[in-house]
């Protein structure tokens, strides 16, 4: 199924062959291929699919696809796609519109859904409710299995999902059953009896991270989200999970590399946008190294007597750097995952130190014998030996301790990556370099 | 509940208090508990469990903790243990176990069970085939809801998911039902009626990391795994594609940073096997690095004749490799998630061309007004500011555009991150800014 294909029944009118093709098409790929097309070619097709598949595929339209649909839109075209859209879908694309078409949005919401767009809209950008969906299904704990299939039935269809059901008291949560508890109960057990007690939940202020964490750590299909007397407003779906994890990846790793995180993809930020997001952490590097410089200018005297000195600065910062960040990597990463925490500090450091003992030995003699050999130096060789070797044990050191520390001041330990490492690290290495020749070359 | 509580317990021989407190936890956090316990006490609480709870509670086990188990086991326990399994959990028992444990597992499960065991272990390691799991529900296409419901019932409790069953002709995969669609449909439908026939699929030899990433895009529950002939061979469910996009994720970091990926965690890593995972690459980096002195060495007369020359060395290397690390990580994270491809190569290269013009122009001003202030001296404000210019160029046209080739040759494009951009920018700056120097100073 091809671009050129849809457009060419377009030209024939041939729409019964287009809404076949596309009623063999998932939603996703319905979206992405949308995008493709001429914006008026676009809203042609969109308009040929059936009322619930046209809401999904809306759905994952980008926002700048979805705000030329509502602008074609009509009234009723708009309450239909409106009506099917679940309510998180809802407040996400009222986040991303301008002012006139969230007001057109709001026009056709009814004053119920209204009030509570507006308490999810209302939740900080990061929280749990900010991600959350209000559309879950509860039992009291007194229905019996079978009633409770009948409610499923009845409210099935509006739910996000039915296959995790909540059982409240009052409004409290006080448990949780699954569609497959449901289906292999007995009919007249109550849900209080079949209902597992011990709930997972989060509450509406928790971070979304937190909830995917736990989504993925117990392996559940959906979380409840409670407020502060337990009473439940809300779950977290696992296919939200999903894209929190993926998210919150693109940002750790973004952030590890000096880019300032945003939401926006590659293609879909603006050149001027993608300057600047580099920029502020470039500024700043930049003009740490020149510290660095200013050091090697102190050492004027030493390289100018032995000008060989200067060739073998790149290799022991590029060598300091790389330790350096192999360390905050893999610390950065155990944080991330929850394996490492603050209280492992001191493990970790001794670890840290074992491993940049055998990694700086074996680099020294590697080195010291090329150097032996290409230049017959003695004096040399040791001095480049002892510099390695003290440069890989103080990278190593700062490299796992920064995010460590970073993470107990509350910092994203994901800024004390490669890029800062590096810059901290090339100053304390070319610092030990010239002392230590200073003193071996007596200069 | 403290570790130092349950060992009282155990102290007092008070087992009831201690099963009580297991069953109100989950088994994740039994698991994680039992392992910091002392050996013997391991077992014993281990064994204070119900036969459910403890298979459950033996998979979130580390293997060193499993061998642990199953050696104290006797072969009724071992037998318990194994009857509630799920297969593609045993797989992975048998493939972390040394050879006599194996043995025993395998004398205590049925020939049946044997073969299929045997069919999982020989999928290759990333391939679908080692993570699927062949306990899924299936239908016949003429069954109705109300047969359906009555099969769910019956076997459902050993499936590892229901909420997606399958519907099959002959062994031909011909379209899917969810638990959903049972509850609401008619009693009288059959599975045809009610069925999607368009599959989303992918084959037992395929990259794990492609069913991830399918059951993320379609927002799936379960992924049917399909052979040749389009018969149905197992499934993935969506918490072991949860499992694989963050193990995925930590191969792809480390890669970025140098480090050789490994399955274990940074803890369950022996110091000696970290070291070994980190040298090799730091040992290419480093000789690399070598060139780049070499390059200096050539340039002695440049520097003797101006030393202040050599202080801006450490300012432009790392620039440039943080420019380069900055494309190159974005571009590595976009192909990752499928978002760019080796067919935008060009609009990407204009694109960082762009951003590399903004970027080093913002800079080389910043720079050249530093220079101008400390220095009063235009010539060599002029030097690195065309220096930086040419740098950060290079750097973001590298950055960009060895991922892209790296991908396009089949290789992984995570190995062109920040240390080896880096260290080919570092050749490269420094070239460019001593053929400047002794054009602009005339030496």
């Amino acid at each position: 199924m091809t671009e050129k294909m849809i457009l060419e029944l377009i030209e024939k009118r041939n729409f019964k062959e287009i809404k076949e093709i596309l009623n063999d098409m998932n939603e996703v790929d319905i979206a992405q291929f949308l995008e493709e097309l001429p914006e008026r070619e676009m809203i042609l097709v969109f308009r040929l699919m059936k009322k619930e598949e046209a809401a999904e595929t809306f759905t994952h339209l980008d926002a700048k696809f979805q705000k030329l649909l509502i602008e074609a839109f009509t009234e009723r075209e708009l309450k239909d796609v409106l009506d099917e859209l679940y309510l998180d879908d809802t407040a996400d694309l009222l986040e991303e519109m301008p002012a006139n078409v969230v007001e057109r949005i709001l026009l056709n919401t009814d004053s119920q859904k209204r009030s509570m767009l507006n308490t999810l809209l209302n939740y900080p950008k990061d929280s749990v409710g900010s991600i959350m969906t209000v559309e879950y299904v509860d039992f009291k704990k007194t229905m019996t299995v079978n009633e409770a299939i009948k409610k499923l039935k009845r409210v099935g269809i509006d739910s996000e999902t039915i296959y995790t059901c909540y059982v409240i008291e009052g409004k409290k949560l006080i448990g949780t059953v699954s569609a497959k508890d449901l289906l292999i109960s007995d009919d007249e057990k109550t849900m209080e009896e079949i209902m597992e007690s011990h709930v997972i939940s989060v509450t509406t202020t928790d971070d979304k991270e937190e909830a995917a964490k736990l989504i993925g750590k117990y392996g559940l299909l959906a979380l409840p989200v409670v407020d502060r007397e337990n009473c439940i407003v809300g779950i977290v779906t696992v296919d939200d999970a999903m894209e929190v994890m993926e998210d919150e990846t693109t940002e750790d790793i973004s952030r590890m590399m000096a880019v300032s995180p945003s939401d926006d993809t590659y293609f879909g930020t603006s050149v001027f946008q993608h300057a600047k997001n580099r920029i502020v952490w470039l500024l700043i590097l930049m003009l740490s190294a020149t510290f660095t410089g200013m050091i090697i200018t102190h050492y004027e005297e030493a390289f100018s007597a032995v000008p060989i000195l200067v060739s073998f600065i790149p290799m022991l910062m590029d060598t300091g750097g790389n330790c350096g960040s192999q360390s905050s990597t893999l610390i950065i990463r155990g944080l991330a995952v929850d394996e490492i925490g603050f209280k492992d500090f001191f493990r970790v450091l001794f670890k840290e130190f074992r491993i940049s003992l055998i990694v700086s030995v074996v680099l020294a003699i590697v080195n010291a014998i090329r150097i032996m050999v290409m230049y017959q130096n003695i004096q040399l060789s040791v001095l480049i030996g002892l510099s390695l070797i003290s440069t890989v044990i103080m990278a190593k050191m700062i490299g796992c301790m920064l995010p460590l520390l970073a993470k107990k001041c509350g910092l994203d330990p994901a800024i004390m990556a490669a890029p800062l490492i590096t810059t901290l690290v090339d100053t304390g290495s070319i610092l030990v370099y010239f002392s230590i020749a200073t003193r071996l070359f007596q200069i």
